[in-house]
């Protein structure tokens, strides 16, 4: 709540809502409610929410964005049936075959993170779609890292450019043919171990592997994290040796934690969405909030919109309007 | 080179080895060596090498498990040379369309790791393919991790049965069909998140989702140990902290050290076939001479033909001969 300029429309039921509002000083005068009395719930299929889900506060809360009430969504609820919503009520770009949702994810580079896409809108992608991948992760990358430059991989099984599936190597030839029009390098295929990395800044991949890969890394983070305090609690020696540590690991949990980064994109919309993690803390929403006011400052969805149609017309001129982040070289 | 029952016939330039061999003791009178000057380099071709191949040393290693000279084959190896080379004079068993790579990895299960497999044999796998995926994979974890009834499940984007490409579907319902007359539990879909969890022993999955799942593992555990001894070098307080919780550190490090679970298992040939990380340094050699040893020592690719054979002719019979880790339930 440290930044003063992000006012909330918060949808749900109004009542229950403005009493849990009551509580937080810090969110007097900053909140409107709109009531909506239908919940979308974790179980609830995208295909039957899609018919029957107005009233719902997901509804409500994609319509504010559809009406420029609210310049972005954040949801913590079902990604299938936000995203399914997101499509019906926001509708995709023009030129844009499958929307994705564009995750960040801590690397070795020196802004700290990577954009991965696309993590789980689509169980499908062809050679196109990849591409159209490659050129939102890179609009997103200019606008959520700073990055002048992004540098692009494909991921694949392999880095040789005879190896992975067919739709790769075809993707991986119009991406490479793509780079320099629309301002980006492409580093060809990378792999399972870049997307920590620093090989480079966009890793494109289909739904179902970015998914997998998403939270294959997720749960072998968690894992380590528990027998790391299993480990520090395990004799009274290493009682002490954790409190002597404690700034130390405190700070590599702050480089280290997946929910300081919480927030999965929806990107190829009339309109931003941001998909919170289901079980986000405060710490996660929070981050999730403050990652949607940086792309709604930005005028992240419009710069997008206009790339893609830029690059899909074929217009000569496809540069992005530079703003004070992009001027001078990194 | 604690285990005084391994032999090792060591195949390669036979000067050079002798050299290095002289220099270990412990080697004394357990290596023969076989002379073969060629060698096959990890940017070679698959294609290339199974024509060319002969004379190499990895060709030599194959071949002595085909001739029985060997019980099992080990190599650092290039993975895509040496399946090629294993498929061509091993031969697949009866039955099996696609042989897999298998691996072990750290989980929340009480025998500490989960096998996951393919992980990068093949990059396809339709419906059939993941149904023997799982019978083998359910074999390996009774020999390599002495579960009676192992629990498996089907890698997906989300674990409700609508979920997913077609070919998982259809998995879902043959290997579901197959669980009883096979000895297994089938816990149905599972996610990323549950590779390094407990809510299965065997992940089954096609080779190209495998292999990032497993280089996205690797690699963010790699990040993760980086940044913590970047935390405890930081400040004079936090390297006295971990020398204090030194035993505690090396204590998590031996859970979680993947050269501790080093060697990929070649499944569904006539022979077995190790291949360990080309990046392995002697623990992880040693971890997969180990395994190999294991292996070797529970008859392991006679007891995984066995039970193809029985399962795939649908005889009325299907058990394998039970062993003394199996007789008592866990």
């Amino acid at each position: 709540m440290a930044n003063p300029d992000i006012r909330f429309l918060v949808h749900g039921p109004a009542q229950k809502l403005a009493k849990l509002i009551e509580r937080k000083k810090a969110l007097a005068g900053r909140c409107e409610i709109s009531d909506s009395a239908g919940v979308v719930s974790m179980q609830d299929k995208p295909s039957q929410v899609m018919r029957n889900g107005q009233g719902t506060s997901m509804w409500a809360a994609i319509e504010a964005v559809r009406n420029k009430e609210a310049t972005v969504a954040v949801s913590c609820g079902n990604t299938g049936a936000l995203m399914a919503l997101s499509m019906i009520r926001l509708r995709k770009l023009p030129g844009v075959n499958r929307p994705a949702i564009a995750i960040l994810w801590p690397s070795r580079n020196p802004q700290g993170f990577n954009v991965m896409l696309d993590v789980g809108a689509d169980v499908r992608a062809d050679a196109q779609d990849l591409v159209q991948y490659a050129l939102m992760g890179v609009s997103y990358a200019r606008n959520g890292l700073n990055l002048d430059r992004p540098r692009v991989g494909l991921l694949n099984v392999g880095t040789e450019e005879h190896k992975g599936r067919a739709e790769l190597k075809e993707a991986h030839e119009l991406i490479s043919r793509m780079s320099d029009r629309a301002q980006f390098d492409f580093v060809g295929f990378v792999e399972g171990g870049d997307i920590p990395g620093k090989a480079c800044d966009v890793i494109v991949t289909d739904g179902f592997t970015g998914n997998i890969a998403l939270k294959t890394g997720e749960g072998t983070a968690s894992l380590i994290g528990d027998r790391l305090k299993e480990a520090f609690a395990y004799s009274p020696l290493s009682r002490l040796a954790s409190l002597l540590a404690l700034t130390s690991l405190r700070r590599l949990k702050k480089k280290i934690d997946p929910r300081r980064v919480n927030g999965g994109v929806f990107l190829g919309l009339n309109g931003t969405v941001v998909k919170s993690h289901g079980a986000a803390d405060e710490t996660g929403v929070s981050a999730a909030i403050k990652l949607a006011f940086q792309l709604a400052q930005s005028g992240f969805s419009e710069r997008l919109a206009a790339r893609l149609a830029a690059l899909t017309d074929a217009a000569p001129d496809i540069a992005e309007p530079k703003t004070k982040n992009e001027e001078s070289p990194k």
